[in-house]
């Protein structure tokens, strides 16, 4: 299992309700494509959010938002965590 | 206090050793500025690092890397954390 951070960008209407929401639908699919979401950030302001996750692939982790609400994000990027 | 993601890209020579020691030397300057380190994530192949962190305001999260280590970051982003 991999870690990947994934960044959305230019994102209009960001609220922490509708995330809040959207997130909700990620965590009801993503145990089929493997993938656990762990953490998001946002900023209104910037337009932006950035979600971590476990996945097995890159792929896997795109599949997640793609199917629960549309919403993928710029780039997805498979990070390390450091210590 | 806030909570800041600050985005490195395009940082050449990423290693998990390097790293370690520019995040210690933050750790030991971090203080002076009010600002907590949290977490990092890095990408060797994508070049990019990711620092979570607390601090008081944009500028005292960007003054511990200037002094810590000189490697500052390309974007700052106040963000909240999502649950």
């Amino acid at each position: 299992m991999a870690l990947f951070l994934d960044i959305h960008r230019n994102v209009e209407g960001i609220t922490p309700e509708g995330l809040a929401e959207a997130h909700k639908k990620d965590v009801e699919v993503q145990q089929k494509h493997g993938v656990t979401f762990k953490n998001y950030w946002y900023s209104a302001d910037e337009k932006a959010i950035f979600c971590l996750c476990e996945a097995p692939n890159k792929e896997a982790a795109a599949a997640v938002h793609a199917e629960a609400h549309g919403g993928v994000a710029d780039e997805i990027i498979e990070v390390t965590e450091g210590h």
